[in-house]
């Protein structure tokens, strides 16, 4: 068969799959495709791939057989179990210096695993998040690789061909070592689930407290999209509400408001759990999910239980719109600073030397949450790359000061009219909370004292722990020395 | 050395083991203590135990042979590793129907696995939690043990001579099989992070809001404690507001802001998020402590970031104290129904058929979060065992529609104040969200399938999943056919 052609290998023919192999044969790379179920091979090649220099593979070993070296198979199937019953059997088939992409959703810490194990065996496993949904994958995905660095120079070429651009950069860089990359893409779906949360709560808020209708409150995203808040997510939510079936019905009223959320939000939501970070607009944006899926729940509910008499804003409803842009954008900026601090906590702690305007300049293309603002936050970090937190770069302090107002107007009116804003309220409490010297966890303290002898510090003397006999009759034996 | 004397033995003796000693000895049981530094036990016996009945033991073999049988080994160290290293040891000492208790703060999931580990041994594992704190372990604990069913006749005249009494009827039942014992004491943490928190809000619009000293502050507690919430935690922060240095000077705001969140309240959003259940209370309380944590930033943050005009309530402060009271309250009903909700899904999933009446009894009296409260859940469960949601119980449905007004002006006020109540409004979030038919998670169902072919179902048609072609230049391949 004379020598291999193919530039990389593509495991996984579903729409992700497919869209990726399209893209990048589009840039000029021959690429094999395999699935395991190969009638769908067959397919494509025959649909989708016809006229292309797409190769179709029938088995792995012939796939594996059509790659140059050091070949590249990229893998995109259902994170988990699949990811590692495909490299076991890909191993066998490779030899040293070849290398394993995983473009799928997978859990960082299995990336971490799968690196350290490939890595003894001589092979090069890269763990890459890719987002921007089928139309990323098709015509310019973000894509985020983090992993066994020595494979960069081999798929960077690649990788940043396929991917979108902002400018003339690509939005796809070496993320860092073992599951960074995996972790960046965690926790951009992260912000994914935040954004999407803060839009449904504006769009809520429009329609029962304002009792506007589809085509008006399209016109308000339209309008939102070409200021501040310019972003795929509000331009596609002004597409979702102007979308007719063909009797005429609006299509958005008709779909059941029960949304899932066992993936990667979730974790997110976990690891912000687990490096101690409080990324609490994420974590309600979760929560929301998991209330909106108890729907039968929350129909009976709805029936005994009483909300507010007034349910209908009364004031200045042009005023009120404005504000409710300042509310999302200042919401929007604490979700981001709160994503950030994340990463810096996990990057910090797992030694993987982030570069975090350069992961903004990933997300400002091709993904999901691909936006303007991502630009702003991708300056921040060039004006300082030491940044501690976004809130404290001088263009998002002046923003988030300059909604303030407003969003405080938004939040208290939501709450008087009964409509949830549980993310636009947790971005202000934690803004609260963050800009605050003193919280009351002095008292939180003192009640761990008082009831299991816990210790505490104070202020005067940081690091000393102290333990006071607060009723008298207690002993003086503190819980520090809780061994045995 | 003649028959066996001791009924049950203890290893560990920081303070909750040592007060769990003494407590069982005032309740005629013979004791026999150990501790893995031996100085210890030698100093508990010349001290704490000098002239009870109490046994010390230098070393585990000695400790078995004092025990009649079956034997009943309970541990109270440090949750993890030195769990499993001290079953290790006492396995070989033991015959099969003796009984190890693990009273630590163990994750549920470890006692699952121990459970069954031992179960293959033939020992009978209980994992049991234990609150109350120092005070509690001593006079009378609250006491939640689950594992091994058979040991429950060994230990049941122990265990509800030792806990507390609400009226005469024990703090102590069993729970169910495996880690259901640690999962309802784990939620009990989390549900404690959740009220601690509550009381730290009302503190702080005290305290920031209305400009409130200390002596006054505790007054407000000291009626509190009279009415629907009294309880051990609002006692406690009446003590700690009048507690004074000897200089004159009040402790509570000389103590540090900054909570640890390492353990179970961290567990319980982790297995809220796992279990899928909106537990947003805790998680915000626990999102609390970590923000609490970032002091140096925070401080920092405060000299740059500025918050509203506004600080100070100026209307009717008297009228505003009771508006807060209901706020808690309130807030307090939310947690507890999500803290129920969380147990209802994981029993069900682990199929533990957890007695939630009984659940509410064992906190009644003892532990952490004793009040007059659980006593109202108790009664809601006797009314109604099946009771699938604590809102939807007459008593509470009635006691939280008669708060709302009060519950929304205490949150928008704060809101406008820039007094971060994270725990206040995310409960109140909640509930107008539980008490929604509809939730506009419609939306965020068509941008998954407009940016990802993820598939919508229709109100109409529940179960059918549905995508369309949002853009008319997408694919029409679904992404649930996502496999390889």
């Amino acid at each position: 068969m004379g020598e291999p052609k193919g530039d990389i290998a593509l495991i996984g023919l579903a729409v992700m799959g497919q869209n990726i192999i399209l893209n990048m044969n589009d840039h000029g790379f021959t690429v094999v495709a395999f699935n395991r179920t190969v009638s769908k091979v067959d397919d494509f090649m025959k649909n989708e791939a016809k006229g292309t220099n797409i190769i179709g593979a029938k088995s792995m070993e012939e796939m594996v057989k059509l790659l140059k070296k050091p070949r590249r198979v990229m893998l995109l199937v259902k994170a988990g179990a699949a990811v590692d019953a495909f490299i076991d059997k890909l191993v066998p088939l490779l030899e040293k210096g070849d290398i394993i992409i995983d473009g799928g959703n997978s859990e960082y810490t299995d990336t971490n695993r799968r690196c350290k194990s490939l890595a003894e065996k001589g092979l090069l496993f890269v763990g890459s998040g890719v987002s921007g949904g089928e139309d990323g994958a098709r015509y310019g995905p973000s894509l985020m690789p983090g992993g066994a660095a020595e494979a960069w120079p081999h798929i960077k070429n690649i990788f940043q061909s396929i991917s979108a651009k902002s400018g003339n950069e690509p939005c796809c860089d070496w993320v860092g070592s073992d599951g960074a990359g995996h972790f960046v893409k965690m926790v951009h779906n992260g912000i994914e689930y935040g954004d999407m949360q803060l839009i449904c709560e504006a769009y809520n808020v429009m329609k029962d407290g304002l009792g506007m209708g589809q085509l008006e409150m399209a016109d308000v995203f339209e309008k939102w999209n070409k200021e501040e808040l310019d972003s795929f997510l509000i331009e596609i939510t002004r597409d979702i509400l102007k979308f007719k079936n063909k009797d005429g019905s609006f299509l958005l009223e008709q779909i059941r408001d029960t949304a899932g959320q066992k993936g990667t939000g979730k974790w997110t939501a976990i690891s912000a759990l687990e490096f101690g970070v409080p990324v609490s607009l994420i974590g309600e944006a979760v929560f929301a999910r998991c209330l909106s899926a108890l729907q039968k729940e929350r129909i009976e509910a709805s029936k005994h239980i009483k909300g507010p008499e007034k349910t209908r804003y009364e004031g200045d409803k042009v005023a009120f719109l404005k504000d409710l842009k300042q509310a999302l954008y200042a919401s929007k900026i604490v979700s981001y600073a709160q994503g950030f601090m994340l990463m810096r906590e996990a990057g910090s702690e797992l030694n993987w030397d982030l570069n975090f305007g350069g992961i903004a300049l990933m997300w400002r293309g091709g993904c999901i949450i691909r936006s303007h603002f991502l630009g702003d936050i991708k300056s921040a970090f060039d004006k300082n790359p030491k940044l501690s937190n976004l809130l404290l770069d001088d263009f998002f302090k002046t923003a988030i000061e300059n909604c303030q107002a407003a969003w405080r107007r938004v939040v208290s009116t939501a709450v008087l009219l009964g409509i949830p804003t549980p993310a636009f309220s947790t971005a202000l409490a934690f803004f609260d909370g963050y800009r605050s010297a003193r919280l009351p966890a002095n008292l939180l303290q003192a009640q761990r004292d008082y009831f299991g002898a816990h210790t505490y510090e104070l202020l005067a003397s940081p690091g000393k722990f102290i333990h006071t006999n607060w009723t008298g009759h207690g002993g003086n034996v503190s819980s520090s020395t809780y061994d045995a």
